[in-house]
């Protein structure tokens, strides 16, 4: 699609990590003097896995190697073109995720690594993605293990631009720039998990508390309450293999407390997916409504 | 020990790693007008888990992370001492490991990441271990993705020595030093693993077969044959998740012509458990003696 209109159906999706590049660079090129915001949301990796010719086949790491190495190269492109266009140093290029592996997807689902389990999931392996900040002279160069969300790059975006939020809502976020630019630790502590409408997990500094825990999409529903909660050391225990709820009492009761506190800022809103124009697909078949 | 002397029993083990360290650079300071060889095996990270004041409590990561953060600034002191005396441009540094982590002390037991399972077995998380080749100007920097062995260390350093190695044996090794010195690709594509005195697993390119599974030392025995072997396309499929046994007959095949070649060199030695001083401990409880 571009804008409202269809351009091909169904997409040739062979050729598609290479013309959203192809067509992200030139939207920089023809923005190059003025400021410009691109958001650049590859298909790939996620399946069905496509990659074009030159990159199809070529990865020890089969298709889904492919489509990451096709997505690798892209990124040198975007970011080759910033240089050239001496952009680089007024340009804040992040590089994120929205979730963890598709495990149910086998060989091309990709790998979480150390993390428990993937996408669909509040563990971390479907909650805990790389960010990677490119800022040549302004970014303090370093690994951050804090917490962050990618809520918070709304205002930290609106901070570096000197610009001003909308006043109308509230925002669950906050700014991390000074951790960006200055080394600062970072403005977050607490990050709330989610599944649908409900907050499964929360994670409190090196803590992280299951309420519940469900298997991923598309490999049944197999939900589980704990109570008390399961327990965590994500920094000690990153595979969330040692439950240590019995040892931290004290633990627990903080993090139940931030949970009240945070269900009583939340307002029911209309379901979204009510929005789809009449006649299409409502969303993935299984989606529970959101809100009450 | 120094020797065959007995210098502290039993060994502060809170000071052990300092003291190898602080050794191993009196040594190379020693050493440095004629050619050394230094083989500095710390006995941490592995469990019981020890460091100095300065380390202990300060990693995120817990006591483990401590012992890790110790060796790191201890081969930062090594490395620097080399540089210092100018012998770095004259002097390979390997770092590697014996095997992976013992996933049985828990959060002190370290991690193998992707990799399954971990120390005693025979899955990629009990063999599979970092290596780290350091020799300024001389080393072609790269990631070798192929397969090598601790056992290619010997011949290897003989190539790079130019000394001859012994002819009185057999060596189940290979000379590496064109891979490290002009990126060839490893001179090895075949890997036995074994437990004890049993081949257990074999790596021949991107596939791994597995004739034999058994759990860690320390969890019981749990031991499985497998006919046909299990396998694994350990490029695609790091984890070892996914069995292609079915698919690829002719893989088995030439792994199962592999084993029966490596058999025939075997000779069987002497029981080399029968080495140890009358009166010593010989050797961990249920180990099976070597040999037939």
């Amino acid at each position: 699609m571009e804008g409202e209109r269809v351009l091909e159906r169904p997409a040739n999706q062979w050729t598609l990590t290479q013309r959203y590049t192809e067509r992200a660079v030139e939207f920089i090129e023809r923005s190059r003097s003025r400021p410009f915001f691109l958001y650049l949301a590859y298909s790939h990796p996620h399946t069905p896995v496509f990659a074009s010719k030159e990159f199809w086949g070529k990865s020890p790491r089969g298709h889904y190697g492919d489509t990451v190495e096709e997505i690798d190269w892209s990124v040198r492109r975007i970011v080759e073109t910033l240089t050239e266009l001496k952009l680089d140093r007024n340009t804040l290029v992040v590089f994120t995720s929205d979730n963890g592996p598709w495990l149910t997807m086998r060989q091309l689902g990709g790998s979480a690594g150390m993390l428990r389990d993937g996408k669909g999931t509040t563990w971390e392996g479907g909650m805990r993605v790389p960010a990677i900040f490119w800022w040549p002279g302004r970014i303090q160069p370093q690994v951050v293990t804090g917490v962050g969300s990618t809520l918070d790059l709304t205002p930290t975006f609106a901070s570096l631009a000197r610009a001003d939020l909308a006043k109308d809502r509230v925002y669950d976020s906050v700014d991390q720039s000074p951790t960006l630019l200055q080394g600062a630790p970072s403005a977050r502590d607490v990050v709330f998990f989610y599944r649908l409408q409900d907050v499964y997990a929360v994670r409190m500094g090196p803590y992280k508390a299951h309420f519940v825990t469900e298997s991923s999409f598309g490999e049944g529903t197999q939900r589980t309450e704990h109570d008390p909660p399961l327990l965590f050391n994500v920094d000690e225990d990153p595979s969330e293999s040692f439950d240590i709820s019995a040892r931290h009492p004290d633990v627990l009761e903080k993090i139940r407390a931030l949970v009240r506190e945070h269900r009583a800022t939340i307002q029911p809103v209309e379901n979204q997916l009510n929005r789809y124009p009449p006649g299409e697909k409502r969303g993935e078949e299984g989606l529970r409504p959101w809100g009450k």
